[in-house]
């Protein structure tokens, strides 16, 4: 889990199970959107900073794999990574894990999602200067 | 349930449960929304007309009362009414129903919500000219 | 707001928002419902421990009053309180704001919910004892 | 797209939307979900059941590929087909398509889930025997 850049943390709500006891599996998106925004605040260029700036960062593709269902009242650690950075395209890591009974962070889940860059009136345009830049000093 | 101006029916959706094994109760709101645009299609002025003349129709309250849980896979119809219109806001309610083994519609829910009209930039104007005619010939 | 037991801060997540540019009106109850459940936490009874006693807490009724819109990104407190219980149901009244620029609370919505209580197997059931004790001592 | 089993329509939701104006991707999963429900019922066995036999089938992967964005009120096709069955799991690709001006199916998302088979107590368990021959007699 040393390779990760940054871990957020958040509570399962009851709206996001299912009638399987569980979390729905479409709420892992949410999860790793979430996450994002906090780690794109925490390195200084939150997302509204994007919109200001007449940027859009749609979704390319996600992929999840799930190992162990989350439940209800879970708390739960995001890690994320900035994983690749092309000039148009970035990619996005994340690790899903909760706290088991002994304290080891017990893995639930892992995803990747690929993002672009658009304007705001859905043009596709360059990556801002600094997010090239911080995925190239990325160790991943 | 003479007293409703259109029906709609939807199939419950497996991510609409909860780990109580029934219908969250926020997608009620969902349930009444589409009915609400299947409704305006049904008049002749569909919700994206609204769009196309710069309209929004923001909901201003909304108030449900649960009376059966709903299930997965349940067939429910939404009666709808336009209950009470005004310049600037209309109200509409809501009558959840599923078949029950009998062929008889049982009563799942009601509700009510309330809407307004505002510009895409946010302020308020007067409803469409339709619209307030409608409310006038409605028998509620 | 001196009224209310209890406050609970969110972050609006941009799942949360539609095309009108704002937090749809559904997920205003997946505050209250967030809330709730650490509210509940907070007096000691986490909503697991109910589940652990074979109790749920389905929610009756709901009304909410949306007053200004929310955004992405806002970080909105949720303020509640136990307003009425009886044997049978409780209800609790919600109060949802955003600092705004010059420090001050402002009113975005209010709303309540009302809950039953019933067993794991669905038979509507009395209220756990230290709830209506709870609300014997509530002022509201 | 003659290598697909099935088409199931689905008309999007003013609630799937977000600020960006489209379609968020996290309900992807859930037109992908609701299409499999229909997709099952058309083969004779529908998934209530797979539930009324204690089984359950958990998604143990899901991607999704997007390609144009989908907008509010867009009636969208979704195309699927049983792609690979094990004796423990099976999987599911699907293709979104929307109607374009012309009348030619414009490809909007694909996508790939991977599911397994659970007893409701969570264990896993082999495939239905139904299934396992569907998956035999499928091109893909």
């Amino acid at each position: 889990m040393v390779d990760y850049d940054f871990t957020h943390r958040i509570r399962v709500r009851f709206v996001e199970t299912d009638a399987m006891g569980i979390v729905h599996h479409s709420n892992y998106l949410a999860y790793f959107e979430e996450s994002r925004v906090e780690y794109l605040r925490h390195v200084g260029h939150p997302f509204t900073e994007w919109r200001d700036e007449g940027l859009e960062s749609p979704v390319l593709e996600s992929y999840i794999r799930y190992r162990q269902p989350l439940h209800f009242d879970d708390l739960i650690d995001v890690r994320l990574r900035l994983a690749a950075v092309t000039r148009t395209t970035f990619q996005m890591a994340y690790l899903v894990t909760v706290d088991d009974a002994d304290g080891t962070a017990g893995v639930r889940a892992t995803g990747v999602t690929v993002h672009g860059c658009v304007t705001t009136d859905g043009r596709p345009t360059r990556l801002p200067g600094w997010l090239v830049e911080l995925g190239g000093t990325t160790p991943g």
